[in-house]
């Protein structure tokens, strides 16, 4: 077992390759447990302020994430169980987290969508902008009858989804689980269970971990239909439109898997690189991916409103707009990935 | 006035030049009056088969449109009292004919994407082409209850409209308005009221009113929104998806200026380069905007077909699905066209 304070940084340029391959997880595990100690203080003192609370929240998300990224990538370096254990709770805890935002982030997307749609009348031939800026004099787009229907049943469903998501989030933060899981990161934040091969150096057993999961997702990657994607208008993403909820997730689910791989290797990269900035082309890869979730996600809230009984006509068909408008997101986000994917450069030595 | 025979074809090449634009219009003309002549035979003798009906219908149409042209394009060398009293009749039965055949295709596109949209089951993966071939074993998708009720509903509406308009195309082809036009053409068949300035060569006096369509033609274009269509899924077209028909309507309007305006320049080029094979940019264009009239005017037969009173929520839901899929179709067509015209040399000519 080694020890580092949280505070001290071995990755200056040039001194990475003396240490240990246990130094540098360790380093990268014991400040990425701060920042999980750091967000849980903060949660704590955030009181009744929400976006105070939110912000903790989020810290402590991407820390989970982080740590349980290092914890898959680099288990080889690791005491196998444990690392898988801490993983498992970690995950528990990051996905119980993220649901509260995730139900007010696709509320936005989805009124968003409904108020574009419902389009500002004199700015027809100038670029409309996803934002809610107009043209000086146009005046503002009035909701129809059916769209503002829809956005209030959306409003309805997605609050009550997110008043259920906070509720089991504080429940989840008040549990035994959770408190061993907050022990466990405690103990991460100053003292890391290592296994005998992360005694060598860095520089010789660290690489392969890495390129396993890089190997991992690009053959996800090869999986995709990036062909199709980059014809722009291939029309696939609604393809199952009208089709039951199961097929048009079957579709999304690899690049759903894609989209995590492509964040547990940039998780990786960031234990051995550490202290670099992060490679613009994977995050903007990630981004598109995390817009596709985004965006199916939305299009499944919609096509799921317009199954509430007795609703109107009218607001069953701004809900079927809404949903295909959605879907055509999931396409654009295909194509974006396409776009960035095709000019990174660890896509020349795909399979 | 001067006088060709129909079946005379004066237009071999190097003989063009020795003659009048008189001449070279005049069997333009000649030729196109017969057309119409035969598709007028054709549609008497079609009886009760619908085929041959529809074959007569479209051989009336291209002769009338073409005529139409030909007679706006070269008006000046033309009497021009007579050209436009013959070209708004033409135009009154080109349009009365041509409503029973756009009421069959907006059918079978709706039709046809309630299919796409619900998808084969096993094929997602698979490139999905919008003809109804699966691969082999993929059970085909079943409509769902909505799907197939906005099907149905559509298809008891287009089928009534297209009654009408068989009806109406029946009621004008037995009018005295139709005998009228039916003899104005039966003259051009074999005479042209031409003006003074028909005794001119053809090379001096017909590039001029060839010219001032094709720059009516790139005013047209350049007033299209082209950067914004040139980038893949900017939402353009969906932008007034649950606004007023009328908003929509307005965003269209000028790229079906454009089509109509294409439609004049090609016919233009065909009296003035007569036997050449067409443009295949000026086609493709031109196919890109058909596309967009289409796919605009099934999009808004899906939004009307919503308004019917009383539909379940499924029903309309699928047409709101079926709405925006058109739109984006749209949206498909416009980045379409602008693909092929970025690439036409008359495009460089642009203002």
């Amino acid at each position: 077992m080694q020890h580092h304070e949280v505070d001290i940084d071995p990755f200056v340029a040039g001194d990475t390759d003396r240490l240990t391959a246990g130094e540098v997880l360790s380093g990268y595990l014991h400040a990425r447990a701060g920042d999980f100690l750091r967000g849980l203080r903060m949660y704590g003192e955030s009181g009744s302020d929400t976006a105070a609370a939110e912000a903790a929240a989020r810290t402590l998300r991407g820390a989970a994430r982080r740590i349980g990224g290092g914890l898959h990538t680099y288990r080889p370096l690791l005491d196998p169980a444990w690392a898988d254990q801490l993983r498992t709770e970690l995950g528990w805890l990051s996905g119980t987290l993220a649901q509260e935002h995730a139900c007010t982030s696709r509320l936005h997307r989805l009124l968003g969508a409904l108020a574009r749609l419902s389009g500002a009348t004199a700015a027809s031939a100038a670029p409309v902008s996803r934002s809610e800026d107009r043209p000086e004099g146009a005046p503002p787009g009035t909701l129809t009858v059916g769209a503002s229907r829809a956005g209030a049943l959306l409003d309805r469903q997605l609050t009550l989804a997110r008043t259920r998501a906070h509720s089991a989030a504080l429940q989840a933060l008040g549990s035994s689980r959770f408190h061993a899981v907050a022990d466990a990161v405690a103990v991460l934040a100053s003292e890391v269970p290592l296994g005998p091969l992360a005694a060598a150096p860095a520089v010789e057993v660290m690489a392969e971990p890495g390129e396993l999961t890089a190997r991992q997702l690009l053959d996800a990657v090869a999986a995709l239909p990036l062909a199709r994607a980059a014809h722009p208008y291939n029309a696939e993403a609604l393809v199952h439109g009208l089709a039951t909820a199961s097929e048009g997730e079957a579709q999304d689910a690899p690049w759903h898997q894609v989209r995590q791989l492509l964040r547990l290797h940039r998780y990786g990269q960031e234990v051995w690189c550490a202290g670099g900035a992060p490679d613009p082309m994977l995050l903007g890869a990630g981004q598109a991916l995390d817009r596709h979730r985004d965006a199916a996600e939305a299009a499944a809230a919609a096509a799921n409103a317009a199954r509430t009984p007795r609703i109107a006509p009218a607001t069953a068909y701004a809900l079927g707009v809404l949903h295909a408008d959605q879907r055509l997101e999931v396409e654009a986000a295909r194509f974006a990935f396409q776009q960035v994917w095709q000019q990174m450069p660890m896509a020349a030595s795909a399979p």
